[in-house]
């Protein structure tokens, strides 16, 4: 029960430091006979490796994972997944200097006091560098999406004050990538940008929001009382470092309607199903008209999109001299030095993605023993 | 996996229909040795229980807890904690015209998907009634954490447009009690519960925001990846019915402010403590000047305040005529009537405060083996 | 993590004391849709019940289960089954002599070590009385199993010395019932029986062994490396009162064969399987020649018949007065007063039978996602 | 669920196969603090290795674990401790001729079933190499008890029909290490090693009993009901390769008592306890007069010697042609050739140790819950 799994029936394990030998995890319970599309994986890495671009940190790691057992003759075998990735560009001399003092907004403090001991170098389990495990699990459980045609597309919808105004329905998603902020509108994008760029000059940081579309989702996914779909994908993204709120649907904006306005009416249409040969009957194809519960209802999918936004705070980690204490308590100060992001959004897509698979994953398994 | 426990050392299971012959639950992994005083549990259904004022459902449930076993001789004895809670009144024709329909934004529809069948008398398993359980789980989980010093306040800080603008600081959180609405702000309550009258002789419902502090909290409670501590907390909250959102410390909020804003620096102070006898000597508390992290760095509890903030929308049950459909997709009109709650949040205060007790009590057990 | 929970994704969790006001549990995972047939579920817990006969206990219960949700006009919702199983029958004053002392062989001092209290009327929760709720469980799951044509019997094949010479296949199990010993063979039935007379005369008790054989279990179920499926059935047997072994197969004697002895040959056969109309063609099934690995390798049943024994000690219980001592370590003699089951064997069959079907019924359900 | 975990608060999660590029595992939940003695762990990993006496098998595999987290400075931080252990001595073109052919009581025909693909290469996930990891965690488990000074000595009591007659009291277990075959008995010994030796000339293998001693263990270790000590225990005995049978205390052997007989009186004796300076005072401690119970009473420690028996089946590769059939049911034949162990009894001890203490450490954190 020391939380480093994720997942009841698609599961995630992982273990790791950013200085220490290797991260790396277990995947347990991916179905037999996935294939495992490999460059795929890598890709999926790519999207999150620091280094990315001038707007991310220059820590320099390829973050190539290898993949030691439950695949076979290029598909899942039913068994675990163990996979590891090494840690390339370990500079622990780079961090003799909080060897006993507590960044402010870090977990040192806290961890410290938890356990009694703490790997210092570069945070040790609670740097971010742990979410590259979470990329490799969430690329295998969008690998068993895709099986089901369920996308799943985040994108940066505001950094800062620079905020995008339209909704996902007016934005083409594909264009996500075409930016290093990973904003689907160019103007916005490039607004955003500028503003890290000053942001950085200035050693500091920004956060923001990502906004996560989830597409072609089955009926049916979710349990209903603790359980609920969207209670898991909250617990999900706020498992993500410096992650502070969660809504799905309306959100906080639900608050600004009656519930005679927010309520999704349901209609039916004509579907043509084609079933057996020779058997072709009409059927009616039950969905809502507008979408305010964003695609859950009862903690259930209902067949509609789910959307949700994750708000980001700023990391801690600032190019400026701050004060602190030691571990005794004395006062001391951080020096603003080493690599950082001055803005950890673009590199939040993937993980916000990945995070969002394998909870869909999850489900999606755990729905096959809904009925008898 | 079914979803009905939460909870991974102290657990709650539950379950029920809003029209069954009992809800109950199973309180398992609660230490032996808890004085339990009834009185408190029955004065927390008190504040969950429909009828206690003008602006809630005038449902008349008198939700009284039977115990069964777990307690002996007024103590919790280590074994598991049955309870029931009987439906004494039953209304099962009040629904029987929405047997075929599709309530709106109701879980009628992902029931009947996910599970073939479904219980339609009030909305079965997806009543909001199934919540007074987790009073009780809470209740027990309360009584735990007073014996460490801990306390949880929430209140109402928003109905529709209405919204307290002061911050829990400065608020007299003993006064929540004082008003029906559970606003500690008279003024703001006032204002509040005039709105929620208007809202209900409209037929209409409106939503809010529950706000919750934690004070006395001890350092170390929350698991560093997956199960950090306000994950779990977001879990908890979205698992409540008809919560949209959740954000803790500055939130949503956060993204206005710049990493060099926001970090919370260390400071100490000198503290005395007295050990045994003879022995005194002068310590050093750590502790941050600001609290915009809300009490949780990395995941884990630092021992300042944790304060976080849950949207819940308009209930969908409302006293208007709604088009619909039917299970076979044909347009039905779903009618505006039985009983209902205008606003659900000041009904919802002791629930957050439930949901908040049985995470803390959950990660206060689990952290009694951090070390060794 | 307090153990009052059974099974992954079909559970049961039990709450209840011999002597509190009620036993009872929750059913979790059922799949939705199952027709539940009551009868079948009392009968089941005749088996069980105290009473039943003049070498069974002379305790009166009843033991009628109250269903409190979970199913919906006859069927089940997919939905947590409560039930509850009242005490009818309670003597609290009847243990009053065993208050402060420690019965040989009981619970009674780990329960007061590990707890710090306990409720010493019959045992608590030790108390074999929390079967009940294991009946019901089993009963539920039973009727899942009857739905994928899965059969269990147990019965009983030795009462201390006296053994039931034949094996499972020669035997009629349809007449296990026909006898109050529980023993299929008339001749061996009539000497446990007039040997279980003489055992209670003396105020002893006695053990014995139950074997329980599964049949129609389909290829597939259990997991390869910790949950093998032996290894869950032998946990769930380990778990019933008494119980001090398990062997499945061939068990401990399968030290006295050499691997070319105990290999069980695959052979195929041609299968005649019909399709949809049109499509017949012929296949081959395979199976083995022999059965001595007990319908399971790998871990993982093969579609052979499952069979196991299970050891219980005599209960230690007895009607005769024994040493001990009292919670402070002073001498004192436990009299040998009140009701008792000289031998437990023939109401332990039904639980055999019900711990089988629940972890079988687990297993079938976690098998619908071995493969994509 | 897929069944690769082990344990609750102390738990293990393997994945790798025989011929894949690495076995590993990520141990989660020891507690902060614990200094690791690397030495340790490799030589408890010696003791499993292949090829370490002429009755093994001659497999040659160093069996080098690499740790890669969750130790920082010699000591764990709470923090999850991953480790891979790589294949070195992979001939999987050894196995293409079983690469269609289902060996006789091996896991080749049930994974084929369960999973519609497997990894034919020494039988893949099914192989006992996978016991390498076991004990990687049951090393690190071990130290976790030594700091509890709960010692386990496990050792060979038969092998096919030659029988060690004495009981582990009467044995000096400091004296296992000291025969290949691992029993402590060196008459005893020598005759099983040159049983042994005959069986390798045939070809073929004999399986037998491994007994276990655990001494030291704290009172109160156990849950009452499902997760009775004894039944993790068995289930974790069951679990490892080619186990038939679990038996604890006097086990089958039980049946041959009364209740009179069987049933351990409780004695006191006077202890003199030492508390803070100047507290002495005379407390009386209880245990019990005999062990027939075994350590465990009511499913918990009552603090006396915990002992069991496992049977191993003889392995089923065996040095002889068998008949078979391919995945298609056709007539095949599965040559007798590769590597392997004429008896797995000598490896198989450090693996029922490891196992041992997994369950052991995994119930003493479980405890610290118990009590508030």
């Amino acid at each position: 029960m020391a939380g480093n799994t994720i997942g009841t029936l698609f599961r995630l394990t992982t273990f790791g430091e950013s200085h220490g030998a290797a991260l790396g995890g277990i995947i347990d319970g991916c179905p037999a006979g996935l294939a495992i599309d490999l460059d795929f994986v890598k890709s999926e890495l790519q999207r999150r490796k620091p280094g990315q671009s001038h707007i991310t940190t220059q820590r320099k790691e390829e973050d190539e994972v290898k993949f030691l057992s439950g695949i076979f003759e290029g598909k899942t075998t039913g068994h675990p997944i163990g996979f590891t990735i090494e840690n390339t560009n370990q500079k622990p001399n780079d961090y003799e200097h909080i060897k006993d003092a507590y960044r402010p907004s870090h977990a040192d403090f806290t961890y410290q006091e938890k356990y009694g001991i703490r790997d210092y170098r570069g945070g040790g389990r609670s740097s971010a560098r742990e979410t590259a495990c979470r990329i490799v699990g969430g690329a295998i459980a969008k690998l068993y999406l895709k099986h089901l045609n369920v996308s799943i597309q985040a994108y940066v919808s505001q950094v800062g004050h620079i905020k995008l105004e339209k909704k996902y329905q007016d934005l083409d998603l594909s264009k996500t990538e075409e930016s290093i902020i990973r904003c689907p509108d160019a103007a916005t994008a490039y607004k955003m940008v500028s503003y890290i760029e000053d942001i950085r000059k200035e050693g500091d940081t920004i956060g923001g929001i990502v906004s996560c579309v989830i597409k072609g989702i089955p009926i049916g996914l979710g349990e209903p009382v603790f359980d609920k779909l969207h209670a898991d994908l909250g617990k999900a993204m706020l498992s993500i470092n410096a992650v502070k709120g969660f809504e799905y649907g309306e959100g906080f904006n639900s608050i600004n309607f009656k519930g005679s306005e927010l309520n999704d009416a349901f209609v039916s249409s004509s579907v043509t199903l084609s079933g057996v040969e020779g058997q072709v009957e009409n059927n009616k194809k039950i969905t809502t008209s507008t979408n305010h519960s964003g695609g859950i209802q009862g903690g259930i999918s209902n067949g509609q999109d789910i959307y949700f936004n994750v708000a980001f705070k700023p990391v801690a980690t600032i190019m400026q001299d701050q004060t602190s204490v030691d571990k005794d308590g004395n006062e001391t100060i951080v020096k603003g030095k080493g690599r950082h992001d001055p803005c950890v959004l673009p590199r939040a897509v993937p993980i916000v993605e990945s995070m969002t698979a394998m909870v869909l994953a999850d489900f999606a398994l755990r729905n096959r023993t809904s009925k008898i």
